[in-house]
């Protein structure tokens, strides 16, 4: 890549056009996918239903899917039957992608005239590298469309009964990855007004740091007894969530063998999932009415 | 409502069933909306292809939709012909629904043994009061599922060129209400913590109070310089974008007579936008290919 800073026009390679048409809703047109383009987008935090219209249609009408480790087989099952899949995935088992190799094969495969479809876990620029991504685009000259998604620390905390915020809690809520592209903690980051500027911080990539932030957060003015749950395969049908507190966080997920990927979630609004729980419920759990013990009075406006 | 704190036991009401079927995407099976139930739904931030699977299944199905300012009829269109539709929105020149009367009203509705969608902008648990309706539902023993949207402090933003988040820039972001249900400006907020804890700020319903928020910034170390977009009708064919500063935001407001409802973004990310404004490369716009000035040393990792 050449790190100039010249303006890039963009325009769209001719290649290879197959059988690939838009989807349609009931009178929406959604855009057709041009060869020689790349569309990045989010798949949500992993329930199929949980696609935008327009990342279903993108799916539909790839012609190549490089698809990150959160991104699930139902999902990729929407894709036409010749699809090529490229995993790009750097958690589990396989060997580990670098972002320059992934930015590359998008600009390769455009330029081989396919239909791209860089799917990623979430929404692709809430700490995805989405930019990035979309950067190296620009600098090849590569025609894109950026698709968002449901992003797990809101959608995926939803299907755990956690609305990330609530009147009676928090007005602001701050989202922080927990770990720099190297796996450490991110040293920039004024921990300490986080921990005082927002009633409930949702982190992402941050279990194996929990103990430390745990830690920070307690030293600036946080309770011990402060709600946490850890959510894992938010949205699945195998979604777990530990529900504990700031001080017995780290004995809990130890006592437990609670392993990630796993949004973690700070505050008060924890407390609403005994209430909020549909999922729990649709299977008999009981919700309870109160569980912040003042709907006597805040009920008005 | 009783304010009682005793467990309510989610039992579905029998009601009349109307020609609704799931909608079917490639095999995935999506649920049947029950009559009797009350479905919480993000339409997201505008554009229709921003809805979610689950969301565009619900609209199918709904007997009747509560719907926000933010829902637009292009997403109504979705809906069974003979659907009831209620608006319950709080802005424009149409009379303001009390969140009492709202909750009230899904109440009533679902007991009437209708399928009952509350439809509202964005994702129902973002700045939404979806939390509220919700604790109502239980309280009310109706039986309700959550289906989260595309916020528009992420996908509004997205449709800008913004990344909400860019190693870059920002290893976290805070999404503050400009707003209390009164209308004034949120006093249980450590604006000196938000200024300090997060190099990127997403404001919601915040248009009116921007110059007491820049102002708090300033004093708070942000400098005049820092760039501020607002974005308003965000993913819409009449997305507006004004591009600005914490310094000369307020300025820039009036000169352009710049109105609401509007997200707005204070941060680096914002000037990303040069780069990432896929919808403006799509009108011809040239896109710059170091935004940041800094393309030559990081692109490795």
């Amino acid at each position: 890549m050449s790190g100039s800073d010249k303006p890039n026009k963009i325009v769209p390679l001719k290649g290879k056009k197959e059988d690939a048409a838009p989807a349609h809703f009931a009178g929406l047109e959604l855009p057709t996918f041009e060869a020689g383009w790349v569309w990045l987008a989010g798949a949500g935090p992993g329930d199929p239903g949980l696609l935008t219209l327009h990342a279903f249609n993108a799916i539909k009408q790839a012609d190549v899917i490089v698809y990150d480790a959160l991104v699930n087989d139902a999902i990729l099952a929407f894709a036409k039957s010749d699809v090529e899949k490229v995993y790009a995935g750097k958690r589990g088992g396989k060997p580990s992608a670098k972002q320059r190799d992934i930015s590359a094969k998008l600009v390769e495969l455009a330029r081989q005239g396919k239909r791209v479809l860089r799917l990623k876990g979430g929404d692709p620029f809430v700490f995805g590298r989405g930019g990035e991504e979309a950067l190296s685009l620009v600098e090849a000259g590569i025609p894109f469309r950026i698709i968002p998604g449901v992003t797990a620390g809101i959608g995926g905390l939803g299907y755990a009964g956690i609305p990330v915020t609530h009147r009676d809690t928090n007005h602001a809520v701050t989202f922080v990855t927990g770990h720099m592209a190297g796996g450490d903690l991110p040293e920039n980051l004024d921990w300490a007004a986080i921990a005082k500027g927002s009633p409930a911080i949702v982190l992402y990539m941050a279990l194996s740091h929990f103990g430390e932030i745990a830690r920070l957060m307690l030293e600036n003015g946080r309770a011990e007894h402060e709600p946490v749950a850890f959510v894992r395969n938010a949205s699945l049908p195998d979604q777990q969530v530990l529900e504990t507190t700031l001080g017995c966080g780290v004995a809990d997920l130890e006592r437990k063998e609670f392993k990630g990927p796993a949004i973690i979630v700070i505050g008060e609004i924890v407390r609403l999932r005994q209430s909020l729980d549909w999922l729990g419920a649709l299977e008999g759990k009981v919700l309870k009415t109160d569980p912040l013990g003042n709907r006597g009075e805040l009920d008005a406006g």
